[in-house]
């Protein structure tokens, strides 16, 4: 079973984070969701609901828009709250141990620009260093983001562009957590 | 004069950010506090009177502890939220342009864990490429952080120690600021 922290500040206005998570709903996965800005709009997050539900599930699935290079504000308080001191990190703190981290994002802007002469001059793993050592310090297993672009219509793309892109994010990141679930053969 | 964005979900029970922030308010330099955590406990920040604050200043300072190997949700949203499209990007978002861009952070551990044989892994300019890439979207320039290591006493340090390594965190951010604020002689 997988866990999906859904982190979308406005998910019901979204087009690719919506496809995304209707196709794994439509899935064979074993999904369970929590939409973080529906259950927490004024920012008050449960942290023991947070946390079971984390003990309850091997794979994490982080869904959200990459905004300003980094995660929504609301995905980052989540960190900030729930991974705590003894729960996952510190001498006691290996609740999350071996667990997989599996960060999913959508990006609004074309791939080239996410090049040193792009409008946005960095790769976009260049970016996800938070991500790794956050996995890294809480024991768990960093597994390779699934990140796809083209993912805004602000940024002129045609809706069924967009959804088609959503599309294939999605079948990559299905395929990802079906081999992490898939027992090893001896 | 400065614009200081103090992102610090708990303040007054700081010790490095509060020494820095007093450092700050002792020295000549003309200083403006903007405390986002006091000023909005509910996370619903007032996107007009920041973006006429940004507006009034040339110097940009943000004043916050390292978390999860990034800045506190706080003030993640407050770049959500004010760097809007067309005031701080887009074909008329140059409000911004030329401002300093000085991010001034707190991290709880000692510098020999933030390498790679560290128990952090990475150095923490590895960690800034999202400011980086915020700042030159914004047309702003990109000053080289102001950050200070051992800030933490969770961490097992000293008091006296940490308002030490504090102090000398405001003399360097202090002096960055002039810097900047001196007149080009000719």
């Amino acid at each position: 079973m997988a866990l999906i922290i859904l982190a979308h500040p406005n998910y019901e206005k979204s087009t690719s984070n919506k496809t995304i998570i209707e196709a794994l709903e439509k899935s064979s996965l074993d999904i369970k969701i929590r939409n973080l800005a529906a259950l927490y709009p004024d920012y008050k997050i449960d942290v023991k609901a947070e946390q079971e539900a984390l003990l309850r599930h091997e794979n994490i699935i982080f869904q959200y828009p990459f905004y300003w290079y980094n995660m929504p504000a609301i995905l980052k308080l989540w960190f900030d709250v729930v991974f705590e001191y003894q729960f996952a990190y510190g001498s006691k703190g290996d609740k999350l141990k071996d667990k997989n981290f599996i960060a999913s994002f959508t990006v609004g802007a074309p791939e080239k620009e996410y090049n040193t002469l792009g409008e946005h001059h960095f790769r976009v793993m260049e970016f996800c260093k938070n991500l790794e050592q956050t996995a890294y310090y809480a024991k768990m297993h960093f597994i390779n983001p699934v990140y796809s672009f083209g993912n805004s219509l602000n940024a002129g793309m045609a809706p069924e562009e967009v959804k088609q892109n959503a599309g294939f994010h999605a079948k990559k990141l299905i395929e990802v957590v079906k081999r992490l679930e898939a027992p090893l053969v001896s």
